[in-house]
């Protein structure tokens, strides 16, 4: 038996969106709940792809086509053709997920040469019907027949001389139309005068708009399935410009900037659909047509209400007044700012129109995150010049003059607000990305020091702008024949990756008490803890704030890029022996101790997780002549010494070379003044009423014995320390996984330790072979070709790097129950990540503190979506 | 019920070797067997661990020691302490792996005051007795009391005053003893007189030199486990320097320098055993005893050819002649050359003593290497003067004077013998390294560039050499003080990793008979097919000749650096767009098809695999300005944008950037090119008769997405070529797997590709998180500490990279059965990882030509240990 190719509106409701579009099922829904919806039907998306496969309309589509024009002529009490009493049509695509402007439309459609006419007779309105007329053919000839655009334009501009199309009188109208239908024959064309052969070829030219390049395109850049089609709506006409008593508007029942439970919304009357979106005239706000049209304004309010309560969320919809009697024309759920989007989902549990669950699947992670960053006003961007557009690393705007180096940063950022401008950040520009309001790079990607920093950071981050030419040593760069010096003011959007010429607005960020609300719901709701990756007292507290349950990631070495730190890093570092390291060990002890102390005291009676030093030893160290050159005069060292010494260390891949646990097997002396610091700030903080909950991390594991022998190193060291001072310190030991090895041999690992942390950027670069800083050189393409879905660095790759989580997490729980187990790579503040994480069964996520709401989100969706 | 403790000689053989030590159940079995050994006992290895555990000796000790005294005393019709005929006895150590030297020994217990002057009235050789009375009491003060040994080699060296031991006279023997015994007093200790004292006192001493430093540290060094303990043995006193009726020797059942089947030894008359070892008279050969002693002749001669038709293999024992009678001391397995071993073993096949199987079992893979190479000639190696010593990268001698840079080493090997001194190696010293005897470098592993290509090229190479430091420029290198300029000579051996000052003589390798014949034997046993990994025709011919059974890998980019090549590949890499590279290609293609060619003639009717373009293209490019600006005019380019390209190429972590078939993938034409080479060269082969069976492999794979766009554009080309010349070939396209995510998903990428081909060099970095070319840095440390075994890039780890290879081959068979599955890292030469391979069922390994031989065997020992 064949499946029903055509529905009347109303015979399904919003039940119907794959079937019957989107636009299709609502117009549907609408009319079943009585709202006034001029009469129509919908042809199925199953048509579509019928035809579309073979190149003909499936059998039978003739005559429901027919059954369901008779349905329509009877209701609308005018026929197809009809010289007295025409009815005219529009035809409309509509796909399951919305594409706005992406497929073709036509309207009036039944219009020709003896229906016109009787038209005029009927409406006595000349101008208005000739209109009508010449859209048609305009819209036919381009859309069907396939006539350049063009070529119609030019004669409407012949005609207008500069006049607007409404200043055109019906006789001229009468020779434009004329003169189309020149140009259709010219073009060896016909326009059919049987509207109801108008009628099939419209719909086929609909069906096959689902392939022209636009829509293939839109649909890649949307992620959305070439397989549904699309289907089209045939509906009754109905005319918002028959005069000052008809009229055309749109409506969102919330508003959709701020939430505020109020009907908002712009008319236009004597006008049709497209001059409000056209902005030809300024349309009124909604609560003037109170004033203009009073019943009619009672009647929209009242659809107003029955939209938001029927649907459970704040709609966005068309509506057209003809002759004082409103029309819906479509309905659609409303797109809306961050704000916005919470203050609805909260407000809706307040009604009791949805639950909490339902509220919280209703945000999108990502989008929390533009409430806690600056914003630029996007007014105000539309008018700067926009320069250049990188990879929006780090969301925020930043506003500051150009810089080029971490010390001009720091020494202009005393007087001016500054963006730090760089080929790529490394760990020695850390200060000056600190006091930078934002960081533009040349070069890296989404995870590059760069970005991770800033994210970090939570400062504003555009990397990877690889047409930028940066000069670091002459101050400027050039990009498009444009150049930026040093001092000139630039702004970057870190939510788009745009950087533009200037000083442009920007708005602060306001945590409202939705937010918070909504946080708090999602807390119940989720079974993942969520940490933060925190580095400085500063960034603790910041986490604590948003929420933050401990620290997943404290990293040492970033305390030790600061001026005075610095010198005694490199001292060790150049120490030709185990007592040389021991005493420039013993000048870091103390500074380090100090870090903790601040980081215990924020975090106190919450788990602070604090990885042994990890990077290779060469990032410490100077890599100019002249800079080594003044630091082997500093250090009393002869510069040839001290330059081979630093050759050296250099390293071919420095991602696998010496560092993370290997430092520490080769020089314990290193992670026992890193233990010592730790604990001697835990018995500090403890000493005074404070609860220190420190978790000693070693990195970059890969086989159990590492682990054996830095345990035991710290162990002793722990020992020691706490038995001199007679305070407890309750301390973990664990580890990061972060190495393919370190997952295949979990069951042994787990059992010796208390905790592993998944390093989910390291494991990610050694699972695919791809280096982060390098992959920038090949990824796109590979996204571009549809190798890769995602940018791996973003959005963890289950099939790969989630397989050896999950070998990884099987085996340790099992030898080791007790086993805590969490993920601090950034892949802990990426929403599906995150739902994988969930899905795995760690306990915890930890994120960069501004992405710690983000995670706390999606981990309750994670729960609600997953169970 | 308590197990046996002591055993007496004969009561058990030679399988008891893990109770009674190596030494102990030879001797039983010699014993039983009817060998004339002095009588004695054994008290195993168990009673050593028990003591060593609980400090004191298991209780029935005592008890089981007087039993076999007993025995012993019968049998050598003397009794302990007997003032008239004294029973002596040695007690020795003889744990179960033989550690020679390592632990202590006492001979002549049984002496004191009282049976001394028995045993001079006994012998009527006062002098004899006094010296094995003063020898005794020296041994005794030494190991079992703990007195310094320089103490009693003062008060000898005092009477000796310049004289040979033997000159001493009995009464000076006399005074020396009662010095000896002041000398312990004055220690605080005694000498005691009871022999039954004497010998429990001696066996805990032999029981604690299990763990003497020396001990312990053989064993490491050897990885012989701690667990063992040893045994001691107790044994009738024999002298062979009774007089002229009397001597000692040293005997080998067949030569083991040339293998040869004769009775080979040496030996002394009027010596004991020490003296032929000690070297202070030259021993005389064996063949002369018959003259010295017709009757022991003819026994000795007998117990020849016992010893090796009884263990059927060349034994290594010892005996002593003690008034014309004969007896046998020891017996173990005899050290041989490589030569001797393969000669011996298959020798002892024709003679029906051994199966084929255990002929191919004895020889250590390892060792076969030594056939291969040129060899040091090990005395003069003791005479010259030895310099440093880095890691024995690759095998044989090499004998030059160094050079300092690729171009010298090409411009002086065209009169001399040249060595490569560099830093390091880099694809660009390639020629340099061809021409050159040897190659020493100051950094990098035994998988460092130069290690890996000296391998490949059969070139004898020293790598990691720590304590050099090498000044290129002024082409010279320091260490230890001593300084080698251009021109000097130097010699090094690849198989110990030593480096000589000079001009050392070196022996050429000798492939005999035996040698093929038990290569065919390996043959016939094992089921891993053996490829070889060669890039030229003369490496593929060695490969054939070695008995490879077709090329596993041939790297297209070593073709890439000669003269005229490196500048088309670097206007490829400079190229602007497609068509610029495009260009540039077309003028490598005839070239690469040409070096096709001669691979496809050597390799003819066997599988050729050519990995396409593997290393990041700035490996290519020129590091130093003054190169990049003599190469930027050549190709008349300006220097800055010459420059600025070469930057933007280079990388942070170029094992993981932009190589492999990412660089395909981005430049499609790469692949185009390269696979136009490889058919029309085969086109060209098989047009002329010959069997070109090429197959292209895609490297670095960590998606079957990439493999399949690649294979889109090889086939496609393949379809292209052969279409037009209308001539067949068959052509297999495959992958290298070597990336973790490309095991993980190995089910996916077997569907796509006839073969697949494990790189486990770069496996085993990405599991490990270790850069081979860092990891110098921190492997020895790992590998003292016990965190490694083994380097993991020497010795495959089958924990973590053998988990992943394990994966991918369940997965990829599952899902292709048909599929071709081998592997070509380094590893696919080496003994323990070939074993690997044949567990994990692969279809073949691939190794460089001068390792072929090593695999076959170790290919036939895996099948034959494990079926």
């Amino acid at each position: 038996m064949m499946n029903r190719l055509v529905y009347f509106f109303g015979e399904k409701g919003k039940e119907s969106k794959q079937l019957l579009g989107g636009k299709g099922s609502n117009l549907g829904e609408m009319t079943k709940i009585g709202l006034p919806v001029p009469p129509g039907f919908t042809i199925s998306t199953q048509v579509c792809l019928d035809f579309l496969e073979k190149n003909h309309c499936p059998r039978g589509l003739e005559k429901e086509i027919d059954d369901n024009i008779k349905k329509l002529e009877k209701k609308a009490k005018r026929s197809l053709g009809d010289e007295e009493h025409p009815l005219l049509v529009s035809v409309r695509s509509g796909a399951p997920v919305s594409m706005p402007g992406m497929m073709d439309s036509v309207l009036n459609l039944g219009l020709n040469d003896k229906t016109v006419k009787g038209l005029e007779k009927e409406s006595n309105d000349s101008r208005f019907v000739w209109d009508s007329y010449r859209r048609l053919i305009q819209m036919f000839g381009d859309v069907v027949l396939g006539v350049e655009h063009s070529k119609f334009e030019r004669v409407l501009e012949k005609y207008k001389k500069g006049r607007k199309d409404t200043d055109l009188s019906a006789d001229e109208l009468k020779s434009i139309v004329d003169e189309y239908r020149g140009i259709i024959s010219e073009d060896g064309k016909d326009f059919p005068q049987d509207p109801r052969k108008q009628l099939n070829m419209t719909i086929k030219a609909v069906f096959n708009s689902w392939n022209n390049k636009r829509a293939r395109i839109y649909r890649k850049l949307n992620n959305i399935p070439e397989t549904t089609g699309t289907a089209v709506n045939v509906q009754v006409m109905v005319f918002g410009n028959l005069g000052w008593d008809s009229g055309t508007g749109v409506g969102f029942t919330r508003n959709p900037s701020t939430g505020e439970n109020e009907p908002y919304g712009e008319y236009l009357l004597n006008a049709q659909g497209e001059d409000v979106v056209a902005g030809i005239r300024t349309p009124k706000q909604i609560k003037e047509l109170k004033k203009d049209m009073p019943k009619v304004y009672e009647d929209l309010m009242k659809v107003y209400k029955v939209l938001d309560r029927h649907y459970r969320d704040m709609q966005d919809f068309e509506f057209t007044i003809e002759k004082g009697n409103l029309f819906i024309l479509q309905t659609r759920r409303g797109k809306r700012t961050a704000q916005s989007a919470v203050k609805i989902a909260v407000d809706m549990v307040g009604e009791r129109l949805i639950k909490k669950s339902m509220a919280i699947m209703r945000i999108d992670p990502d989008q929390i995150d533009q409430l806690l960053h600056k914003q630029l006003d996007p007014k105000e961007k539309g008018k700067a010049r926009k320069i250049a557009k990188g990879l929006p690393a780090s969301p925020g705007a930043a506003v500051g003059i150009a810089t080029f180096s971490a010390e001009r940063a720091e020494e202009l950022s005393e007087k001016k607000n500054v963006i730090l401008v760089r080929n790529e950040t490394s760990p020695e520009d850390i200060q000056g990305m600190a006091v930078s309001q934002g960081i533009l790079t040349a070069r890296g990607g989404m995870t590059s020091h760069a970005a991770v920093v800033g994210r970090g950071m939570g400062r504003c981050c555009v990397v990877g702008c690889e047409n930028m030419s940066i000069d670091e040593k002459r101050r400027k760069f050039a990009v498009d024949g444009i150049v930026v010096k040093e001092g000139d003011w630039i702004t970057l959007d870190g939510g788009t990756g745009e950087v533009f010429l200037g000083e442009l607005a920007v708005t602060d960020p306001e945590l409202r008490g939705e937010f918070n609300t909504l946080m708090e719901w999602a807390d119940d709701f989720r079974k993942l803890g969520v940490r933060a990756n925190a580095d400085t007292p500063k960034d603790s507290k910041r986490a604590r704030d948003f929420g933050a349950e401990g620290i997943g990631l404290a990293r040492t070495e970033h305390m030790f890029f600061e001026e005075e730190r610095i010198r005694a890093v490199r001292e060790m570092i150049i120490a030709e022996d185990e007592e040389g390291r021991k005493k420039a060990l013993k000048k870091l002890l103390p500074i380090q101790k100090k870090d903790f102390i601040g980081i215990f005291k924020e975090m106190n009676g919450l788990p602070v997780t604090i990885r042994l030093l990890d990077p290779p030893l060469h990032e410490f160290l100077p890599k100019e002549d002249d800079e080594i050159k003044s630091i082997a005069k500093d250090m009393g060292i002869d510069f040839d010494e001290m330059r081979t010494k630093i050759n050296s260390l250099s390293e071919f891949n420095p991602m696998l070379g010496f560092r993370g646990c290997r430092l520490g097997v080769v020089y314990p002396e290193i992670t026992e003044m890193q233990t010592e610091a730790i604990i001697s700030a835990a018995i500090e903080v403890n000493k005074h009423g404070g609860e220190a909950l420190p978790e000693i991390e070693i990195p970059v594991l890969s086989d159990v014995r590492e682990a054996l022998v830095l345990k035991r190193v710290i162990k002793k060291k722990i020992r020691e320390i706490t038995e001199k001072s007679k305070v407890k310190v309750k301390c973990k030991i664990g580890t990061m996984i972060e190495l393919p090895r370190a997952c295949i041999t979990a069951h042994k690992i787990a059992k010796e330790m208390d905790f592993l942390s998944f390093g989910t950027n390291d494991l990610t670069q050694t699972t695919y072979g791809f280096s982060r800083d390098d992959a920038g050189k090949f990824i796109p393409a590979y996204v571009e070709k549809g190798i890769l879905e995602n940018d791996p660095f973003q959005v963890l790759d289950r099939e790969g790097v989630g397989f050896l989580m999950k070998i990884c997490i099987e085996q340790a729980r099992k030898s080791n129950p007790d086993i805590e187990i969490g993920i601090c790579g950034e892949h802990g503040g990426e929403k599906s990540s995150i739902e994988f994480c969930h899905l795995a069964g760690l306990d915890y996520v930890s994120c960069s503190p501004f992405r710690v709401p983000v995670a706390r989100l999606a981990a309750a969706q994670a729960k609600i979506k997953n169970g």
